[in-house]
């Protein structure tokens, strides 16, 4: 019997992350990776609970070591199983400073972050997705941008290139392993996201925030296009938003 | 009592625009506009036999009289009626010769087919859309771009000031109807579309076509977004274009 | 003898169009072109008065009539003469307005005057650049954009759509004469050129407007690249120009 | 009386970075930086007998200390001297391999040279640039790019992250850094250039590829506009370049 295809989310917090791992564990058990435990465990407890599979596994995916570790677990948990989808959400490496006071420790923790930890999910995610050609829908590695993906703003030189190299990595990897039968897509966040970090955000209009369930059902459906039309880049924003 | 919502689709032929005028039939009686009847009378008849409502009007949408022509049409046949999602799917206007055997007209025509087209479209359709903004999904205006929206090629001058004309014209008009409530999307083929017209096109891999009923899904899934994530402009590529 | 080369400006007014014509003077014979002889014939006088030679033919360069009879008369005074270089700079088409209020006429400006005029000028100066393909400097074919050309701003559908045509126009020239030895460049004013029209506007901090005379040094440098450099794209701003 | 102004080009081998120094050495006193001395010796040599002057310091711009060190250097020798023109063009950093071979380190490798290379230079000279701002000429900070900064080609997602990061710092520095008077410019090399390590490189045209000698001219250019007309990205191509 062919083993049960399974999804990765990594940066799994109590906004964006968790609701793409609540909407993919409706079709796959879900692992969930954060350096912070208390990060994944309520969501982890409510899919379990709910009917669905999910666990999580403590993981810094900056650190090649810790994502190797990681998937080694995986591997025990589901051996030989595709991977239907890997979503690399993870934050951090944010730093908003006068460029001469960054310390070279802050700037490139922009990259470390989304860079080299987008390298190391890549990395360890694709040959699990080249597995899984024959599922439903194509194995989809989905990289989670920002405004700083396309733009480098006054102050946010750490954040932008590493956003920046993210973008790069996706595109890169989507000319790769688009013909070989896996989804990479780059879907830019320009808008505060509703989450509890951003609850003091007040804004004049309603409805001003990203919904991050409505940014987990994006997710979902890149993942159920057909491979005759893969979607590579979509800014998603509020109404409200000015660009 | 409410008027019903309705749809309309311009440029509805045999490929794509025929797709997009089944989906949103599923939800919404359907207007279907394209300068040929023969384009648009089957699809018409398919899904008014099928439990649907569908009817054309000949129209052609760089005409600005054709057009107030047509929505006259139009309200008297949906009086007060609010425009759930109105889609800009008119090809035409693809002249490929070197640039000094281009006549004045050729040039021209791009830009009347995609930019005047869009905007006479635009013009018509956003009253009618700003009833809808109450509705359950908020009310969506979609243009369909090209790999020409983004990029000029030699000989490609008229159909690429036209794309990019309408891409400008998109952009502006998600800029100021957003706020309001409209969702205004542009989404790009990047790559050759399964329809009747490109059969003899072969191509040394399956699916190498972008199929028109996955570009509905995809055209049906922006309009299901939210006002807190209108997502704006996807490109759709086949997996094994390059770019 | 080989016919001198010389150079041909449109869209000269008393700003940018004029310290181009200056400039190019210096280097050769300079035909001036715009709609009204108001605006050339200081500078023509200029000119002449300064050791230079130039002379200005009223035209609308959207109008492909008026531009082929000043090209008629270019051809009686210039005989066989390559063109050396080629600057298309006219303004107009700039509307600024809610979209609904904008009159089919209005939004068609925008392209009549960018999109058509590029056209009908490229048209026309082409073959006479091809002319020139052995000059100290490569034939050169500069459009002049303005951040309309990447932007589509709220109320700017007519001038946008009109700069984004003239910039598909540019690249697809571009990527057709460039090989033939034609350098074709697109230079974007990204802020308030400082002419007499736009004395009025102040700004907190000085030297806050773009200086013509730079912008034509800007030009003119572009004009003397080899053809192993052709620089397609620059954009200019003032140092304080937020962006 | 004021310290005499002077320049720095990080990066200089046989190719573009000597024809760099030369150019700015017409004008001011020239630091040299490249990991090894053979690649500055002979130019500094050239430079200080034909009547300029120059040294070199063994620097590697990826290594924070290295960088400190080597202004430490420049410090005796130009206490308080304004830097006129500051030039990071390492290359370095390129690795091309099908992505599930790259290892950690060569992933890393482009964002080390390019990303957190161009950090180290910008935060070593813009203090020294900031001093310049009454100069004849704005004080400069140019970054070169490739066309793997807009495009993350197949195999080049190291190199691209590298760019694309290096393109985010730029344009941050730019929009910090513009308005306290320091030109800050981003230079796309879209072809390869004409060094010795692409001697063997053959095209079927003529002057197929870029020419040290011009991109350094276009730098000096750059360097010379006014703050009212700053160029913030030119991108280079030789004439028969496809793009």
């Amino acid at each position: 019997m062919a083993a049960k295809a399974f999804a990765v989310v990594a940066g799994v917090g109590p906004g964006t992350g968790a609701s793409i791992a609540r909407k993919f564990a409706k079709a796959y058990p879900v692992v969930l990776l954060s350096r912070n435990p208390a990060n994944y465990e309520p969501i982890a407890e409510e899919i379990n609970s709910s009917g669905g599979a999910a666990f999580g596994i403590s993981t810094d995916t900056s650190d090649s070591k810790s994502v190797q570790s990681a998937f080694e677990k995986i591997a025990q948990q589901f051996p030989d199983a595709p991977l239907a989808a890997a979503v690399f959400n993870s934050g951090g490496g944010l730093v908003r400073k006068p460029f001469l006071e960054l310390t070279e420790e802050e700037f490139v923790r922009g990259y470390e972050s989304q860079g080299k930890g987008g390298f190391n999910f890549a990395k360890a995610t694709l040959p699990l997705l080249l597995r899984g050609t024959g599922l439903e829908h194509p194995p989809t590695l989905i990289f989670t941008g920002a405004t700083a993906s396309l733009k480098g703003s006054a102050y946010f030189s750490s954040f932008a290139s590493g956003k920046f190299a993210l973008r790069a990595l996706s595109q890169s990897l989507a000319r790769e392993f688009g013909p070989q039968g896996v989804h990479v897509s780059h879907v830019i966040m320009d808008g505060v996201i509703d989450i509890p970090r951003t609850k003091e955000y007040r804004f004049e209009h309603p409805d001003a925030k990203l919904n991050p369930d409505a940014i987990a059902d994006t997710y979902w459906f890149l993942h159920t296009q057909p491979r005759t039309n893969f979607g590579y880049e979509l800014d998603l924003r509020p109404y409200v938003e000015k660009w």
